[in-house]
């Protein structure tokens, strides 16, 4: 099994969630179980010695990879969701999208400055739901904190716009956005 | 670490989603490294000799553990979504909520006949949700079918309305509706 392997069986789907967009679909990676052990194991040797105490999943595709992951790296998982669903105190971020804005929480005890965190996505497109991530993240006080994506939309410069931001990610994959 | 230990970690949270409902909230169970590993490692031992090939996760916190135990297993693993959220074909069910209909979906080239399926979710109350999601699986012409819950709430009778529809039920733990 290799990276290009993998990006085979990465599904695309036009023209979905609207016309003109080409959507890659990773339920065709995450439901060969060969590709699925794959993943977790490049993802946990990408982060084995960084001494990770929490991996942080972004509703709901981040769910997907994280907590495996953290089970590897004998961290604990933790999830940001959408605005609602989480029971106890939150704290909030909003951001832009393409219509209007989104808002994003993360349980107020969920991490602690002493924490190392690594935040997890599936795809990393234009990088604002990232980057809110982050800055969810941020206001819990956690000062190390890495970031990672199963694949980078490469045409929509995600890297290069949370970079501006002081943010260092790593994909496991890059797919041209219209390929 | 016990069961009984682990069930000291679910937090209860009065009056969400409304008043009058006590809500177990897992995030404190998956935030810590040493219960999440143990809910994964019983989960395996539970289906490892059942020769599991696709683990079903039902959206959202159904994908937290469905995919780690799905590595575990060798297995595959497969989302079904609410209404709208996969890319690709689908097939549908819909269920009565407590406020009107909720449907789900499930890429229509998802499963085959010949896999074994291990459904899981989070929590099991009245048991309509995984019924749904039985049916789901049903549909693609599935025939071993294993259902999965990490929490049984005692006094809502999901396992005994899924056994009416011929379908067994195990869970992790069982908690008290009102505990």
């Amino acid at each position: 099994m290799t990276i290009e392997q993998l990006k085979q069986d990465v599904r695309n789907v036009p023209d979905f969630p609207k016309k003109g967009i080409q959507f890659k679909d990773i339920t065709t990676i995450i439901d060969k179980p060969e590709d699925l052990r794959f993943m977790i194991d490049r993802l946990t040797e990408m982060y084995r010695d960084k001494g990770i105490t929490k991996v942080v999943g972004i509703e709901s595709r981040g769910f997907i990879m994280a907590p495996a992951l953290a089970v590897n790296l004998g961290a604990g998982f933790v999830p940001i969701r959408k605005h609602g669903k989480l029971p106890y105190e939150t704290i909030e971020v909003s951001y832009e999208k393409e219509y209007g804005l989104d808002t994003i929480q993360i349980h107020k005890d969920a991490l602690s400055p002493d924490d190392i965190v690594l935040i997890h996505d599936d795809i990393l497109a234009t990088g604002g739901s990232m980057l809110a991530a982050v800055e969810l993240v941020r206001k819990l006080g956690v000062k190390h904190i890495y970031v990672n994506c199963l694949i980078e939309l490469i045409g929509l410069n995600g890297q290069q716009f949370l970079a501006k931001h002081g943010i260092e990610t790593e994909c496991l994959m890059g797919i041209e956005v219209d390929e």
